[in-house]
């Protein structure tokens, strides 16, 4: 495991330092870490990482490399005794991996003391920010494809090596059926894909030579790439020749990739030529620049496309690439209690929710489906024999009344006092369990175009904090001008 | 060092597989690794990573784990064997890191056993792409600063840590003072900046106090984030009442940052309040959701701001998350001589230049402006003696003739016959080449809105060769329809 103590921004140890000097280092506080937009025109947003967030906080720890760097930028003794015995021992509460999660909803509680909750703050937003964003990506990628498997091959473009390992993981939780990345799959135990790049078909005297070579080597695993020359005047016709080869020797080939041209009109075009040469059951595999919306409106043209091999778009989240994820002070331990906290802004959005928090998912009693969120404070409780009205903490008359419904706690505990208490957990049960998040939700929540908003409103106990907080520093700013 | 072997896209593997079933592995092959299009609407790119590859290529070795993991995917004992053995023993050429290149030019040319060419593909387009994507994206912003100071903060948006360490790195090398990422600091001996983020301002029970125990702690280094309630009616009086008392104490401020509302008015009304409370010479930081597009804005409309702290938009490089970087087959050894190899596509743009290949640079013989490049065969020279006619490859009426000129030729060897042959280099050395490469660009290639074009040639030799390969094949195919 990499030593990632110092993958911090050096205004936490700046304050830590600060909080130290001011004797505050071991004051509880709690931050929690959300997001304010869902990514990708999604409506809503899939976690993923916290098991690199348990990696990281595992393995936290300063060496004595570490400590001499941090003396050459000018940390006293004091300091440096401190962080050599840095250990993390706070409690950390987090939605599952895999959960969908909305805006504003806490998805990692942090109660620590200020000085292990601050320099823990860049990885965790680094972790969780990457992977939830491109394991929604995937899953909007795979909505599109409605079904057909797609396989993440977006590695050469991957922003860094990690980007692409972790890129690989979260694509796979998100939907992808398997991924091209090597190394992902060997640390994940995720499916591997792959066969041959142009390269291959130019290392050979002709595109036939070529596709009867890899055709010698994997019989029962032929898919060829038919574009490097001409796609319909000479790839199809060459792999079709081979195609019969090798079912005249008892195999059957697999299908075809195209990774160029009109994917729309020379997947019809293949499909024709490969059912008349009769080879119904071989796939066509595209390959192109794809991204959710090329899918989505290929796939209305009537492409004739098995598979989606998706790089850049998928591995960057082009046109989105970051989750805004934050991580705010919500409350403060003084004198045995805690203290809510609030940060302030002339943007409405961007004021947070104070106080210690949960968040507890709506459903109908009789089936799965979510029907909304509501954002408590910690101590609050739902008698769930009576009926509960939620309404939008703007447009206060927007409510809704629930009456056969149940509840669901998302946060659980991850660490308690600086003990990992959650299983540790693989790709393949988060993926099974993203499957079932994802049937939770309406289609309309889904759909590629304009999906509906899903409903997250605030406890009334919550809303009365937050707006007289709020009120009240309105009122203290006045007096101070 | 991590162990990035498996870093590469499974294809590779498969074809490598089939190169040895075939007895081909061993046959020399050239590879180019250029990009098409630069990013972030620039006109060029500056090439960053060379030295991550060196890392990679040094550290490349398959450990019985990763043989294990291979063997569960299905390779046989012949295939495990050689690559047992794996050691990169080829050749490659480089441009110097830092240097500013254009669409087509080989940035790398690798000259190896195809078995070998193949492997390193997937890495290093991984580590080229990301690294020369931020270092480009960094210097436009720098750009749009005008010579301000530009701080990287952006870790916690970054792609996974590797994007978060190489994107600092990247981002220092395009031109930005600093960084807030203490490990990136730490491997690359780049400055490290941050004071104090709002938790620490909403930990005191009043903003002045919190301001007044940050100048405790840090006197000789002040600088006060003053949005946590209100920029202009609590922040900037409580940080000027500071400031007054650090003065009294013999200590000069440093200066505010402002993160969030309008940075136009507020820092120039900030200014104004400063000024008038004497204290001209404190700094005033902006950072909030910046971009070289906002930045060049700002300046328009006379922002005082001495400094900008840029977090996602650059290490994210948004708008245009991935270079697209390539690595195409130019030739192949055939008894002992190498024959020219060609990537035909219907798209005329995706057509690659066939051949063994070198980039030459012509510049005035007086001074150091660059005046275009020129993409010819290796074995072609240039007699500086004579006049020099250049032509567009595509409007070949289009021509410049040079008189008085030198040239310089980029790609230099990087490694002979498996032996790194070039010094490493620090940051700080790649930075410093930055800037004279930066130098020799007229200012209408660096311009914010719609820059110049600088013009990439091919020699007559080449734009030979590859025409009549393309006319070779077109023949071909029509031949074989």
């Amino acid at each position: 495991m990499r030593n990632l103590a110092l993958l911090t921004d050096f205004y936490q140890l700046t304050m830590m330092n600060g909080y130290l000097k001011h004797g505050l280092h071991q004051d509880t506080v709690v931050f929690d870490l959300f997001f304010r937009k869902n990514p990708c025109k999604s409506s809503y947003t899939i976690i993923a990482g916290i098991e690199q967030v348990i990696d990281y906080i595992e393995n936290l720890k300063f060496t004595e490399e570490d400590l001499n760097y941090l003396r050459g930028l000018g940390f006293d003794d004091d300091f440096l005794k401190v962080v050599k015995d840095f250990k993390f021992s706070g409690t950390i509460y987090a939605v599952p991996e895999g959960s969908i999660m909305f805006p504003s909803e806490p998805i990692l509680r942090v109660k620590a003391s200020c000085f292990e909750a601050q320099l823990i703050e860049t990885a965790l937003l680094n972790i969780i920010n990457f992977q939830s964003l491109i394991a929604t990506k995937a899953s909007r990628i795979c909505e599109a494809a409605e079904g057909d498997p797609v396989f993440e091959f977006g590695l050469r473009r991957a922003q860094g090596p990690d980007a692409g390992i972790y890129g690989a993981r979260a694509a796979v939780i998100g939907g992808c059926s398997s991924t091209s990345n090597v190394l992902a799959g060997k640390m994940f135990d995720i499916p591997v894909v792959g066969t041959q790049a142009h390269s291959w078909v130019q290392s050979f005297d002709t595109e036939l030579e070529a596709f009867r070579a890899y055709a010698a080597t994997y019989p029962d695993n032929c898919l060829l790439l038919v574009d490097t020359y001409d796609t319909l005047k000479s790839g199809l016709p060459n792999a079709i020749t081979v195609f019969n080869e090798l079912r005249s020797k008892g195999y059957e080939p697999k299908g075809i990739r195209i990774d160029s041209g009109d994917i729309a009109y020379l997947s019809k075009e293949a499909r024709k030529i490969l059912n008349a040469a009769g080879f119904e059951g071989v796939s066509i595999v595209a390959s192109s620049d794809l991204d959710e919306e090329i899918i989505y409106s290929l796939k209305i043209q009537k492409a004739a496309v098995n598979g989606w091999g998706v790089g850049t778009n998928l591995i960057t989240s082009k046109g989105c690439p970051a989750l805004g994820g934050v991580y705010k002070l919500s409350a403060m331990e003084k004198d045995g209690e805690l203290l809510s906290k609030i940060k302030i802004s002339e943007n409405p959005e961007k004021i947070t929710n104070p106080g210690y928090k949960k968040v507890v998912r709506i459903y109908h009693a009789d089936d799965h489906n979510a029907q909304g969120d509501l954002i408590m404070l910690e101590d609050e409780t739902i008698d769930t024999s009576k009926p509960l009205t939620i309404f939008h903490p703007t447009y206060t008359w927007k409510t809704k009344t629930f009456t056969n419904y149940r509840i669901r706690e998302m946060l659980a505990p991850l660490y308690i006092d600086g003990k990992l208490v959650a299983p540790r957990k693989t790709v393949k049960e988060i993926k099974a369990y993203v499957a079932e998040e994802l049937d939770s939700l309406w289609p309309e929540y889904k759909r590629m175009i304009r999906p509906q908003l899903y409903k997250v409103d605030l406890s009334e106990k919550l809303w009365k904090l937050k707006n007289d907080m709020v009120s009240q520093y309105r009122e203290a700013t006045k007096r101070g001008s």
